[in-house]
């Protein structure tokens, strides 16, 4: 691969193969820079996206994903719906064991709206979390 | 639907058809801007209302629950019962899987007071909770 | 009731019937301003109470509660006594489903001490817990 | 007790009868102010402890706990070791159905550490927690 | 062991016994100054390593630790493989109970990256966790 | 005067003698519970207000302040003039040496909207300002 | 003009008469909201924009502020060149007293840039600020 | 002096002599734990007091500092004159060279009151102040 | 200019023309990806960077920026010297009318260490600075 | 010097040739790590020590004052007293232009206690502060 091949928003989500597939682990994703456009009025939206996931076979590739999330700048989309597709879409490509979108869309007519939606892979179960006795600490009062 | 209808506070919840019923997903809104009158001494009362939902077939649309909470402006309304009317309202307007209704009210006689109220559908069972092993950063000491 | 009765310490907690019964929800009170003595040398000891309560058939009317917590401004109170009566009075007035009370106490000798008891109606028990996949936003590195 | 005896470092750890001892409720200590030598290089360390208890008949005094922390002023001491010592003399002196204790450490090396041990009566459980249906406010993208 | 002995980035971990193996206590690492270079492009990064365990005979020794850490400093290291790496490494070495990691990366093309990790001894269960009733003050509306 | 006087909105603001006009002291008013209406949609509007006085002989008293603030909940009003209004009521009944309204206002599409106005007496100077040689604690790197 | 004029992106910034000349009172804008193409790559940046202004005979109009930012939405804008534009289009049509434009931009290359541009209408001097003797309140050590 | 005299409020305010009057440096005293009583209703009032001195001859003494602001814990006392009487005070018994009170109180009726008052002897003048070219971490768009 | 030159660690500061150089306004960059070595015993050494300029006829450009401050990656440089060396540097290819570096580097030795260092064009002066009558929200006492 | 010299208490501080004396840059010291005695009741008294200066031709070595503060611990010391030690030491040592110590001490019987004292070479005068037309980003009213 070069090192830097051309960006431009594109619907291909690029994936490598999961270097630790023995492991549960997670990868997480925060992309704070969203936009796309509200269907009924045509106004431009924004988001933030954070992506969760348990990675089987294959990893998301970073640098597609950046393109992808900037292949809906000039598409009309549903909070609720978008959310859902791009699921959807990460879902299609990575058959991940677990995959969870947040998307934080800014207020709009007074009203913050939240999204979340997430995937499970048939059969897989979490491993029973484990709760570490360890906790935030606490200031007391004056704090 | 024209892209601005007018607004006025209105009782009706429109509703519009969920696009993803296959997913358990939730939808959250922030409304910061609330007030009503304490139906005793008819002085305003402020409140921060939170909403969370799981849609079944139907979800809240955005504006008409913008010109919903705006209805109570000249109400009088006590907290505990104000919280509960609109969980019962939404409950009825869309028959979700869950809702959720957080109301922090601002400061009266130098006590904060705050109500949750939800509603879940017969038969319907959250998803077994996906615990990821991640946390928070700790900053040692110093943070 | 007329719209503002006069004020004054008093040990008498008021109740008001529960509007909504048929629930498990949740009523909060936040009280900053809370000071009594240190029964040992008579020292003015100051506290942040917080009250979370499912009521049964009754709840706690908010004027009387701050008349109540105001009555301890000239009694000698150790903090992990003075918490477990006023749970015990709370409980005596309401029969809730279900109470707690922290309480947060201003640093002394360098320790600052918070103390936290609850009570549970006998076969009372809280709906299982729904907790919702969403999580609040990670910041990256430099948040 | 005089009302304010003579302040010393002690290895001493006084008690009082638990005033509440029917329920279990549960007392936390903040102390900032902990200091010990490095029993390597002799240097001084410092951290910040909590200490959280479910005590069974017996309280441990806030004076006596104070001394107790200055006590370790002059004392080398590993980081794993004074934490886990600690809880062992609050164990030993007040036999408590639960106590937990956490060290956070100022940093070494460009390294934090946090200690946290824990404790169990035998045969104590802890009640099943309520987890009450609050949740702290989201605040949309903005906040 | 000499006070000082010389610093070098190094791959060996020098670990020490457990001063209270009979306790399932925790310990937390935090690493914030961690830099490799992306084995694509040859540019470094940056990121923030948490370490969480649960020891069993050996415990990690904190300077090795820091030179352990160093070591990747020119080396070429994927997000993801070089989180797993450094577990596995501290597995290897220490064979805890109980081992997970944490890293947050520099934002990349407008993008945070998180991955965690965890390890469990076989046979090895954590304790129940105790949850205490115990929570964080609410601040009302306007904290 | 009678302890609790009837609460109504009112344009009246009420005024007593300043207790130590020898002095340039500052009085400051936090108002977080502010509403009025958009002029041109009759959509309801909030804000926090602030108010900065150096009085001179006169005093603003603080429940005819709230009944004044409530006052604006019915009536239309741009932001930039209803500050600028509530400013001059003010400097009307008080005639201060100096006072300051800052007015936040909640999001509109998109856009917050902050406005802040000042009034002097005429031939009034403030105190050169005592800058003293304290700062806020630098938190190095890592807060 | 009609409620809901319908919303479309424009170079066009209306105004309207300023309702309090006499004072030279500030007016802050807040746009999160603005993106922008890098002329360079290609590639969508995003940016928080502060505007401040003494207005003189004229306001910014708040909806045609919003149109006029989402303008460059598709255009190649240079972080130094936008900001200064921005600020010359301002001043072009309000003629004010006084403005000043902040740009935050996200972060490109792990570094983040920041703009800021002011301008001053000839011969208009700020009035004397005035420093109240009021201060941000320490919190001691703990806070 | 005994290590600890007996505590009791006092309207005695202890001194000792400058142990550094060549210079002109600041003490400032936090006082979070202030209670009195409102003198139209008897109500318990709250505040946190700041006291920032540059010193003359004479120091205060930091316990009778504590038991002269427990003194006004049962009286009655408007919020504008007892920041001034605790300023006077000051000034009476040590003849700073300059001393500011800032008295921040607890909500009342929704409204916030903060009150600062300064003093300073006749004659002095601050040293002009250093203004280092040192400023906070500006952290980007995103912190 | 190709879109993506290759990247590598350089000594040269690319510039380019001042949009605007009829005005003296900011940029700021934050660097917070610093790393180079201490001379004496060759330990990494971070620091977050941010530089402040108002430029004359050049700017620096960005990415050759990031370039250069990745040159220090491997030298050793003592804090004070590293800090004053850059700001040399970038008077020397931009002569600007100011500019001013700002290190925060991590914590050594338990110590942490700020350094800032300007530079002022001869004969330039910076514009009398604007302090608007508008100020950070005070939050009374529970915020 | 040997990479690492044995570390004990000193009260020597050591200095070394200033890098830019050309040039009035600042370096700051957080020292979070001090504790000495109190001299009458021989208890333990913690602080956070700042510590700014403009440096002639000498400057203040790291490690030096990392025992220089240690050398206090075994010390009885008042707080206004060691704040003016500390600074008459450092002055005597570096003769700087400017140097300034802020102590920040734990509180003690309920209140905070914060010294600050200064430095300034004769005849020495700052450069006239840069104030940049810069301000934090404000958030609107729900930050
Ligand atoms: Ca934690
Ligand atoms: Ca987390
Ligand atoms: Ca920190
Ligand atoms: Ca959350
Ligand atoms: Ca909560
Ligand atoms: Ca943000
Ligand atoms: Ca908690
Ligand atoms: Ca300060
Ligand atoms: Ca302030
Ligand atoms: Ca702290
Ligand atoms: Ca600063
Ligand atoms: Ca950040
Ligand atoms: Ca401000
Ligand atoms: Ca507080
Ligand atoms: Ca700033
Ligand atoms: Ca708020």
């Amino acid at each position: 691969m070069p090192p830097n091949p051309p960006s431009a928003p594109s619907k291909e989500l690029h994936v490598f193969p999961n270097p630790a597939p023995e492991r549960d682990y997670v990868i997480q994703f925060q992309i704070p820079e969203f936009t796309c456009h509200c269907p009924l009025t045509g106004q431009p939206d924004f988001a933030h996206f954070t992506i969760d996931m348990v990675c089987d076979k294959l990893c998301v590739e970073l640098k597609s994903l950046k393109m992808y999330m900037w292949s809906f700048r000039d598409e009309g989309a549903f909070h609720e719906k978008v959310t859902n597709d791009i699921l959807t879409k990460i879902v299609e490509v990575t058959k991940p064991r677990y995959a969870r979108i947040t998307a934080k869309w800014y207020v709009r007519g007074g009203i913050y709206t939240n999204v979340v939606a997430e995937h499970r892979k048939k059969g897989w179960k979490p491993d029973a979390p484990v709760t570490l006795p360890a906790h935030s600490t606490e200031r007391g009062l004056l704090g």
